[in-house]
């Protein structure tokens, strides 16, 4: 007697414009998920390093990274939304609204925005909004992704069309800058940088020179600690036999480990407070090594704010090619096989005093 | 002047039957100990992922997984019991018998209560009964567990045979609910999964469909997380002139794999109250994909419990070979050697209300 | 428009006697940093195992291992001092003042006390001393290094050379027994050895026996956890042409494996409260196996202290060999080429009452 008890997860037509899906696991971050974060990507932001650097910033302790609290709500979507996913496509409208402390639990929400078929009849995008919460039920993070799901039956009708408008760039005035944070005494001896806000010009690229090779047991750590179970990550005995004939890197690995090579250019630029967009332009694998440039492609002062202001990062990752040359930086070129991902983010950065 | 300090480990000629073993190494468990083992292990069980789930279910705050605890203590004893082992035999009359939570401190003793010498005079099978403790004295966990062990000399008389009677499965009625547990308002859209104690059925079997690679660092680094100092595990300058030329992956982290992989057709079967028996059938090694199936064993009610109930279940885990025809179910075929796992154990399911 | 804001390092010419560099990166240690460095290296000493074991001992929790703490401050100086080095050269004077508890924050300063260009015109040696402190400012360690650093153009002149003075090894009187710690009560079955100070004799050898080989995902994961930044030990693309055609490992990990390994023979014989001296022989891969032995270089009794008195010992690591014949212990021969590491340190054992 088998019985139907594992999840197929869902497919194309299962999901409905409107829909709501309340996410499974509840996790509770603590030292040990930022320490591993940390262990996992290198990154040196000193607010998510120190307690002390935190305090000094009017936080209550150091705050876990963005990205962590990123990517372990997106870890939640996974067995509802992507497990029959062929491809995570972009990202849009993603805002960071409160900062996820240690002993602070997140669930997360998500809700259907748009269906479109695509004309071979066996995939479909879904576009869903999905929201993060903590243990107060208080939003902490939203965000729209879409991504291609295969039918169950290729003989099922399609649904409307129905594609958001979603916005190019989260506004600046939409920004949020975490609850108490004030960057009036910043201290870059201790941040690593000396480059503040108004360093920076629109138009600025950056070369964050130094590569990070990746081995499988790093890639499968952190995407089991963001409780993510797409398969492709890893299981070697099907991917073997499979399109890569390899484990292919979750994709939110790439975009810390791109940002964590960034603080070398970009050690002011933290903490990220929206994202704009992003693309995993083609897949990384074990023993690939990742590097990283970064473009300024706006800057905003922030109402009422004369300690911060926000700049908007385009943060660009290759595989096994340094960056000295910005590559992918001409728009009307083709995009070199060895770009891996073109990320586009809002982040805060110290204004002089 | 070499010296003599270090340890050479216990020899079948050093134990005797009611003999005392207090094991060295008190450990803290702290958040950092659950947040690695949810990245070494990919666990998904809501009670040991959040503290909000864990307090609306009548506990303190999340609890160490019972796998998780298990594996500490077990470590604890190698080093007295199993340094110079052949190869670890069987579990038997495991009991859970109070939550770990984050900060406790766990250590070990075991009592010496079988011995039976192999006749080829080389080895011998030595029964313990191992009792895990907290920072307050309590008890935690009891389990006996058989290893087979060398010899110091092969001349040396054997000891008077003693082979425990060990019960072939804990009884219902022993089966201690964590102090203050209480599932009455169990959500099982929070918990991942919709089936409730009501839903299984004796003689069910669940394919877990997911498949984990595991590598080196990862098995390594789960295992010196336990301060389990075997060292087939780690030395492959040794191993590699041994019997597999490869590092033997602790059976521990089999075990923890497949109960993580069991999530998908079981995710509200949590926590594990007892381990009734297990047997590590085929070694697994780094590179290998392990997949795993369970069977549904018995069923019990609990006295005076209306919120849980108790399920009994066969485990079986194997390596690079899916589980979709429940490999190793036909007791009387021959196991199939892609088997690596047999564990019989009991854990809490929901009630519905 | 590239930018110039990516850190390019200093340059021997950079360096000036006296020049005080405050180091960034602030970082709070926690319960996860304490796991994360036993899944790496394997640790079992009890004071930084268990809360319980670190206040029978008079500490207010179990603190965290020197070698964590030594390597945390270590990895800050690197992007002001030997981010573009040829080779750490040697320690020296090395104190540990103040035990390191979970949420301590950690920072670092360091002295240039010594400057000398080889006489290739490319190079040149960097000595400074490195303090590192608490959140309160208290001074925790303290140490001195030299390293080899390239110039930025072989043109430049030569500083004129400074050498400092370096003692051999720390004096006895100058050893700091951590704050509140008594071993009057030390149980030797719980922390695993019965091995007191008098029981350790000057001259006398050890062989700690076990092996532990190296993956690229641990060693890689260590050095991010101590955020070190030196580029050798993480990007294959570009030491896959250098001179090794591989990553090599931070040789303080080496440390720490040695050190862990070195419990099955001096499981009493901690914590480390001074560095004499360390040099690394040559150079580790992942994929070797590290061994260890040591050899008591001296054995000093501390000023009004009956429960503890102090051991130097000389610890030995290689790979690929086991030690059981104390490889590099004869002085006169030449050091064999298994020989990585050759470390001289002060710990604290309890005496018997």
């Amino acid at each position: 007697m088998p019985s139907r008890k594992s999840a197929p997860g869902n497919f194309f037509e299962d999901f409905r414009i409107g829909q709501v899906l309340r996410h499974a696991t509840p996790r509770t971050l603590t030292g040990g998920d930022a320490a591993l974060y940390l262990a996992l990507t290198g990154g040196r932001f000193a607010l998510s390093s120190a307690d002390t650097f935190a305090r000094k910033a009017g936080l209550a302790r150091s705050p876990a990274d963005a990205l962590l609290a990123f990517h372990v709500v997106f870890g939640k979507t996974v067995p509802d939304i992507s497990l029959n996913a062929v491809a995570n496509l972009g990202y849009a409208e993603g805002r960071f609204l409160l900062p996820v402390y240690p002993r602070d639990t997140l669930t997360a929400v998500s809700e259907v925005i748009g269906l479109k078929e695509n004309s071979n009849g066996e995939t479909g995008v879904v576009y869903v909004r999905t929201r993060g919460f903590n243990q107060n039920g208080a939003e902490v993070i939203t965000y729209v992704r879409w991504v291609m799901v295969r039918k169950r039956d290729k003989a099922s009708p399609a649904p409307e069309a129905v594609v958001p408008k979603l916005a190019t760039s989260v506004a600046a005035g939409d920004l949020v800058v975490p609850e108490g944070l004030n960057f009036a005494g910043f201290d870059p001896v201790l941040s690593g940088s000396q480059h503040f806000f108004e360093d920076y010009e629109v138009g600025e690229a950056i070369d964050h020179v130094d590569g990070m090779t990746v081995e499988e047991a790093e890639h499968q750590m952190a995407t089991r600690l963001y409780q993510n179970t797409a398969r492709v990550h890893f299981n070697q005995h099907v991917e073997g036999k499979g399109r890569f004939g390899r484990r292919l890197i979750y994709g939110g690995h790439v975009i810390s480990l791109a940002r964590a090579l960034s603080f070398n250019g970009l050690g002011n630029v933290d903490p990220i407070v929206a994202i704009n967009g992003g693309r995993h332009v083609n897949p990384l694998f074990a023993g690939d090594t990742v590097f990283a440039w970064s473009e300024v492609l706006e800057k905003a002062e922030l109402a009422n704010r004369r300690d911060v202001g926000a700049l908007r990062i385009r943060l660009v990752a290759t595989k096994n090619l340094p960056c000295a040359d910005f590559p992918g930086r001409d728009a009307k070129a083709a995009m070199p096989a060895e770009v891996i991902l073109d990320f586009d983010y809002w982040a805060l950065a110290p204004r002089r005093s």
